[in-house]
């Protein structure tokens, strides 16, 4: 941190200041000394408290906030694995089922559909965060079940979105713990999940910046638990004709700033099936490690979110489409670029 | 809710349509078919679900999604009563005290003095969410029980932050349950508050509308708690001289839609100390119910949120203005005005 | 601007560059070199083109960027005269009229009506900036010639929005020039409008930080013409209850930051009569120089927003009622505090 | 339009009312009646001048606001012929060039070298548009000459920003109009150049919906101007990592709602040349028209945005991705699915 020191500031009160961080083991360089100071190591005190002392100017912050999640300090991809899938090594792993788990018999229909059209991961919610009291909250630890039964018959890993610290004993066999925009910053749970082995699927806040959601992230990292994987699922914007705005530059900003996993979620962030295969297609030039899809066997019963859910059929003609597009891009004609900006923090690839 | 129907929709589709939904008990009004039918009670579909139909043109919502919170089914405002303050029935409550609980000392010292000063309650946070998890996070439990100790040696009833469903037990002594913006849709924790009887201090998400703070009050109404209080707290824009933006339009805004009392907290919504007299003025005159400021013995020296805390000398000043700005509005010449906007929906006044 | 450099860069490298900056007349103060170099005066560079350079971390700015608009620089507040107007001077000025000028009856009407109720300026659109270019885009030319009737008849100033530079030769009788919101960043307007003498009042684009927007009186006030008025009328955020969200805190900020009047446009802010009597009361209790306020005989009949404007009636009841309020905070219990910050850089009030 | 009407409101009250509606020409269907009322055709009054009535509970768009750019009324892609380039027939066409002429040489240099690397149309700014008025405001008439020059020498259009209706006779040798982000919204500069033949580049507005771009393109097109061409820039939101945030969905969404163009400018979206391959990439596989980039012989000394700016080598093995990728897309993989949603409207392909 470089705090700006105001003109005509006594140099003894300086001093003084500067004393006082010393004895909190800050390292205070004075080169620039006494325009400003450069503040490194230690226990560094709250910027906002700093503000507020009568002879600073200004703060500025020297690098990004987040150690465990920077890509500076960890230049190594992290690749999770989950089952055969291999999150984060260059390959393009599909994460796909219905938003809510609505029976048995459909979602273990819609669990064989995905598997077959090239899904490595199922999802299904169970607890629902719905912004109405009022309207379907998910069928809880029935429908865990339900998910349950249907990865396995599959053959599928499961990934299924948990709401609160307190719900994780019902997790127990998930394999891929998300939480979602709403949740983001409920702090409770990302400590809860920091305190676990299983992978977290973190989306991002709907209003988010990239810092806020990496200091997310950071907190689940700080626990112990360096399994994490982000998903951009769109931001609010005036935009309204879509659901959310798709920051499709989260995904190569990311890779520079983070080694954690990128996913995007077309379906989410458009909140329209017509515009999951161009947002997908999109995700995947912009160099994705994978995508998480909503798919359900009948859309229009679908109990919520059927407006952006494909049919099994739609779903798996676009993932054709999709790894031949991954394809093309690793091999051929973009490979000088977008490829190399995928991997070049990954001197082994 | 009003489903507009395509043009050249099948008679045969159309029928089955609005039979299917009247076997859910929903009435369907066809007045107005076969360009639009008009939907009334029942378990009404998701919007979502229907807009995905091929003969539906577009869905329009008739009314408020919230009922227990609405206006319009409650025209009589309610009030919250916590120790001697009554919050909503046309007084100005001021919730005063520090961000942060850091120590009995600092409690007691500003408990005593915003009670001097005119404040109805004291706040103090225990748990504190930080956007970084290296950032001071509160004295959890022993804060509480300082703040308890200066709510009891000041007499004022205490207010503190609730950040999981998990902590309810150790708000045991607590008067007020504030739940943060971050918060706002942590549906687990407002179902969790809904089921005690504590009231809850609900502030407004970052970049949540009206109507979606109206939905979380809504989730703590139906859980059987009635005493709901919100508060704004500015929101998320793109200026950033200021913290946050104060939505000074919420209060009579929300004033119309609910009968709920509502708040302002014009600390964190500036982010400045020397914004708070002003924004506390425009939020008095704009008819609020009560205020929540910082107050610090020292702002410069606050673990948190220093820069925008007042002294206790300020904030007693800035009181005194404030309830005479009241009186002034209240019994002069707003009355007309103002004040009939404030009580109109209230016949007793 | 602070120069943050990388770690690593070569002592050459760097010598050049300060080289270069030193032929273009910068000064370059190397005290907390090689970590920062601090470059005062001169002709800067771009910030974008030094951030390119491979050596270069981050660019921080150090002051803010307007100079003519800036407080810093000029203590004294800028006091605009108009008629018998002294926007800025402490007084409270108060702007109404019609959205759009309809016909010469009801402008005289309504000007004769908002100079009884205390208004001291009269505006009424010629020139309307529509969405759609199939809705009413004002009378033009005659629509001035009626606002000149009006205002004559009424003894009122009047103002009128300019839409384009090439419309300056027909506002020869307008006595203020508006800016509106979507021409806020028009420079080539902005550069007119600052070769000529009357007033502008320039109001803040939907989506504006305080910043551009006193840039973009910067532009008005560097061509030679210091009478600006400033008018917060809303921003544009994710809620939709309100047509716009006003933001009340442009008031106090922008009395730090600038000596340019301030006013607020309440009616467009919310776009609703139902609002402009507690946003104005909020606005005054901010301290702001003055309101625009839309007044209309008949509001439902009007060509335009016509759901925002007040009968005549109710605008003097308000006018009445806000000027007691203004008052009020001028002598009585907030003499201290928001008249102080009011006029702290006016040491002659 | 659909009014919803309040319940309760007299007969004769309603029935006056569709009587002053049928006297403007309005068709009113009844069918809803009293609950709601269909209006169609003829002098729609104004929306808000309707929800200020007693009666009216609500207003109802029935319809895009738009006509002449809209798909529904078009189904044909509108496709505009600049020199060789055919812009919305399915191909790929690139514009580069420098953000800012600033010397003849410079501009004939990169001039060569976009056209040798696959660009169709050379870009330009000679007048700039700049929040501050201290920056560089380009070299206006001389860098028009320098553009015509440099697009003579290399046998390639030129495009460059018109910033007011008064410098169209100095625009005489442009090609293509642009019209920036800023003046989306400056109506006479839109109405004149819809009252010209060449053809528009319109760039989508910093906080401007999909509907209110479309209006402005309305206002060229009602002119009588049918050659524009839409260019998704980025839009404002609340990450300030990149300086705006590309919307990529508007590419399949402005496919849906217009038979306009869609171009797609990576360079000022994002602000980092380091993002501008993988956002076009992400354009591409979203299937935009084309791409408007920034290129510069060094960009390091650009006298503005150089930072984003692309050498002319990066920029031709970028372009030569670029095709490979789109050609891939066309008869490829995503023939059945991306290609299928860009010519659902095209029978002839």
């Amino acid at each position: 941190m470089i705090i700006l020191i105001k003109e005509n500031t006594a140099s003894a009160d300086l001093r003084e200041f500067i004393s006082s961080l010393r004895k909190r083991g800050v390292t205070v360089d004075t080169a620039a000394a006494p325009a400003a100071l450069i503040l490194t190591g230690g226990s560094l005190p709250d910027a906002d408290r700093l503000s507020a002392l009568e002879f600073v100017r200004e703060i500025l912050p020297l690098r990004e906030p987040y150690s465990l999640a920077s890509r500076h300090l960890h230049p190594q991809n992290t690749v999770v694995t989950v089952g055969s899938a291999r999150i984060g090594d260059g390959g393009l792993t599909l994460i796909a089922g219905p938003c809510s788990v609505e029976s048995e018999e459909q979602t273990v229909a819609v669990a064989k559909a995905v598997k077959a059209g090239g899904a490595a991961l199922l999802r299904g919610g169970a607890f629902k965060p719905r912004t109405s009291p009022y309207t379907f909250q998910g069928l809880g630890e029935r429908g865990l079940a339900f998910l349950k039964t249907a990865g396995e018959e599959a053959g599928l890993p499961i990934v299924s979105e948990i709401m609160d610290a307190a719900q994780l004993p019902l997790f127990r066999d998930v394999d891929v713990l998300q939480i979602g925009a709403r949740n983001m910053q409920n702090y409770e749970l990302l400590k809860a999940v920091g305190r676990q082995e299983k992978p977290v699927l973190l989306k991002r806040g709907l209003s988010a910046t990239y810092e806020e959601w990496l200091m997310s992230a950071e907190y689940i990292l700080k626990g112990g638990n360096p399994r994490v994987i982000l998903c951009e699922r769109g931001i609010r914007t005036f935009e309204s004709h879509t659901r959310s705005t798709l920051d499709i530059s989260a995904v190569p900003v990311l890779r520079e700033l983070t080694h954690l996993p990128v996913l995007v979620d077309p379906s989410h962030a458009s909140g329209r099936a017509s515009l999951v295969a161009p947002l997908s297609a999109a995700a995947v030039a912009a160099g994705c490690d994978g995508l998480e899809i909503e798919v359900h066997d009948h859309p229009a019963c679908a109990l919520c979110d059927g407006a952006q859910a494909l049919t099994p059929d739609t779903f798996s003609r676009l993932a054709k489409e999709l790894f031949a597009l991954h394809g093309f891009l690793q091999k051929e004609a973009c490979a000088q670029n977008v490829e190399r900006s995928r991997c070049r923090w990954n001197p082994e690839k």
